[in-house]
């Protein structure tokens, strides 16, 4: 039945889904029910949105979400025609999944599609996810799921190979991708790098690459030229509209921290194979500070990772890496930033387990894209890179042709204003670094969301100890963030 | 981290969850998820409310739903506390069972007892239906969800027997509650019915028997007083507070249709317990127009409810009855009541499919409550409280009770004044009613929202046809909704 209402414009963002909301009495005239869909018309604009029903709205009006507004260009007032629309055939094809079936590509194009264009709601979408995780996926399944995920968003094709790499994080520091996105460059690699922003984390490598450099890039086209000028670069994807769907799926496995193999997998590749790159590395840290806690998970992922990437066209290496203690001395952005530029620049300060870790990483990507006859080969070549400052320079075109500046210098970057330092109270050995604390720490101190704050751990897992010497130091830019910062000081260090 | 925000009311009601909106850089900063969970504190009043998160609201103030707001009592611009909260563990225990895990009693209440009072979001919710939907629950399982959903609500108790019945719906008219509980009261009988309205038929028992009478009670004492005075009652169990949880999970399962066994048992006999029943007759309608379309399913429905009805301390029967056409000739609520007293008053145009099951539930649940020694025998009797008129006044009794006028003439109830009668063009016999069309169309008459409107059929299956004689009438009260329930006119009879 279709009803002419007034338009309430409601000044709340969704995120994404278009939303409308309907006076339960409304709803049953209309004979429609929380979560069913409606098509707003409303001049020479359409769109179905899904219905949200209330009790005692007035029953002439139709509230809209600001997103739903937005596409329809609505005015407040306007009288629009609403009527109820059926669901659509994702829905059912997430049903007989649910219960069992195989999935065709036509029924999962059919619900990527759905979610990227906004036409399912999150409560379809998670009997989606719990079917995943009840039900798995066969590898055609994933295969066409991971296509469907990057055929309904952007893609970059380059005409040589590119090279990527992608972490399935849990480790803090660890800021990898800003060593070896120069170092691989510097070799004659593609390297087009996109990154995300941090979700729980103290800081994403977007968030990080931004102290040094503008991330945000809002055309194919613009990382094009980046990539023409610096044979690589770092920014962040979230304005490329690559695999989008994968965004939207993700949201909804966080209230359950779910992460059913086929999502992970489809999810990370998709947006590789976005980015146009064909050799991955995939770094899996293992450990009890780590997403992959068992060496059975890593095994699962690794299986899939390199038969999924085999269906897709593309070369995936696989490694294990430990996940015992945060990697690098900075958590927080600009701390992160100041250890990649000291690595860069060989300075003292340089956190060795980064470099090493990176210059390993370096090893396989320059053996996977050609450029070296071995791993080993490769890391020396990598490192040679490193040494004879040609990473660094390559760092310098990259900050260049992001618009940042190359010249800038690491002992200058701008920390907290607020510090606190915990010294050793005894003489001993560092036997762990809680590195789930280190970063609740960090956040509280202000990070990611302030540059600026962060935790710079003066001390290594393994280190000798001595009485008075600093183990840790918090950088923060209020009291209030310190304090709160500070309560966690003792549960970071271990010594004995 | 905790943050002080001013309250932005948001006028706008969620039916129960209550939610906070926050802006996605001040979510940051708290380290919070959509969906994740906040406690909010105003003076002495606090509550936890699930975080929705969007872009671009004002960094200092916090959104809050009208649901959250009443429970606060805050008002506009008011400063309040938010900070994070850990997840309730009933999270922990819906991912477990989502997992393949065996729930214990005190997981399942605990995840009912935040359903109940709101604390777990819809998509949590989904993820449990579809644990219950892929995984299963076991008797023991089924017993303790059902035994939480009812300790999680209001209970009513009597001092004798109480009998009560539910019908699995999905068949027109089929108003069988409103002849059973004035033959079993009349018979000394308590049978305190509590029904809902409809949520996607033309009407529900409530909205039928709101033509005769209020059925709106708002505490359990009032029922009492009400059965007191006449054995038996027909009110909305809406707001009753019987086992409250089970409505939330009903819209959780609409966007799928989904209805996991585990779900739907417990959902019906939670309710019967919480009414003080203990002995029920459930009907289940098998047939290409019911919910129930298969004889597997009816026989492992049927095996549930007996088995979890021992559990529970009922007795359970079940009966399988045809759904092969509507039952009753009026369609919407006040066709429908009208059907209902003709059948009391022993009018000549009552519906005999409908007293004829009727009087054959009537005999079942004369046998359960022990005033009939057969089902046979509980039929005669059924029978006779019908034509010896006690049943009539017992329904007079029952109205009175309720508030209702007792002396309401059938035939002078109020019906749609825009009517439309398809007659038949050709002599033949009805060979299908089709019911899906039927509900429809009396839905787009204005049913049941609109009590006067519906479809009145003049025929029943297998019924001779004449050229010229009446095959329906559509009641309506404007000509737009009587022309979109027209357009369905031939869909419905068909005659060979």
């Amino acid at each position: 039945m279709k009803l002419k209402l007034k338009a309430n414009l409601l000044d709340i963002g969704t995120g994404g889904p278009l939303v409308v909301l309907l006076d339960d009495d409304t709803a049953k005239k209309m004979n429609v029910f929380v979560g069913d869909r409606v098509q707003i018309i409303v001049g020479k604009k359409s769109t179905v949105c899904t219905v949200d029903i209330a009790k005692n709205e007035p029953q002439d009006t139709v509230g809209i979400f600001r997103d739903a507004a937005k596409v329809l260009k609505v005015k407040n007032k306007q009288i629009v025609t609403v009527h109820p629309v059926t669901r659509p055939a994702s829905v059912r094809a997430i049903k007989n999944k649910l219960g069992g079936a195989t999935l065709s590509y036509e029924q999962l194009r059919g619900i990527i599609n759905d979610i990227a264009s906004n036409h399912l709601m999150n409560v379809e979408i998670a009997y989606f996810v719990s079917a995943a995780y009840t039900r798995g996926f066969s590898l055609e399944e994933v295969y066409n799921l991971t296509k469907a995920m990057i055929e309904t968003g952007s893609k970059i094709e380059w005409s040589k190979v590119a090279v990527s790499k992608h972490c399935i994080g849990g480790v803090s520091g660890n800021r990898t991708t800003m060593l070896l996105v120069p170092i691989l460059a510097a070799a004659g690699l593609l390297m087009p790098k996109t990154s995300s922003r941090s979700i729980t984390s103290p800081a994403g490598t977007a968030d990080t690459m931004e102290v040094l450099a503008p991330v945000v890039v809002n055309s194919v086209d613009a990382v094009r030229k980046i990539v023409k000028e610096a044979n690589g670069c770092i920014v962040w994807g979230g304005a490329l509209n690559l695999a989008p769907a994968d965004d939207r799926i993700i949201r909804v496995e966080h209230p359950l921290s779910l992460d059913p193999t086929p999502m992970l997998l489809a999810s990370i590749l998709a947006k590789k194979k976005s980015e146009g790159a064909n050799k991955v590395l995939i770094d899996i840290p293992v450990g009890k500070y780590s997403k992959v806690k068992t060496l059975r998970r890593f095994d699962e992922l690794e299986l899939g990772f390199v038969k999924l990437g085999a269906r897709l066209g593309m070369k995936i290496k696989v490694m294990k890496s430990k996940a015992v203690a945060p990697i690098g001395k900075g958590i927080g952005p600009v701390l992160e930033a100041r250890d990649i530029l000291w690595v860069l620049k060989r300075n003292v300060w340089a956190p060795k387990d980064l470099e090493k870790k990176s210059i390993q990483m370096a090893g396989t990507l320059l053996k996977l894209g050609g450029k070296a006859k071995t791993e080993l080969s490769g890391r020396k070549l990598a490192r040679k890179i490193l040494d004879s400052g040609m990473a660094y320079e390559q760092m310098k075109k990259i900050i260049k042709a992001q618009g940042g500046d190359p010249e800038v210098n690491p002992s200058e970057l701008t920390l907290g204003k607020k510090t606190y330092t915990l010294k050793a109270t005894r003489k001993g050995r560092v036997v762990d670094i809680n590195d789930d604390v280190v970063a609740t720490m960090a956040k509280l101190a202000g990070a990611p969301k302030d540059k600026s704050a962060g935790v710079y751990l003066h001390v290594a897992l393994k280190d000798k100890t001595i009485c008075g010497e600093p183990l840790f130091t918090i950088y923060s830019n209020t009291n209030y963030r310190l304090e709160q910062a500070k309560a966690l000081a003792n549960k970071i260090v271990k010594i004995k």
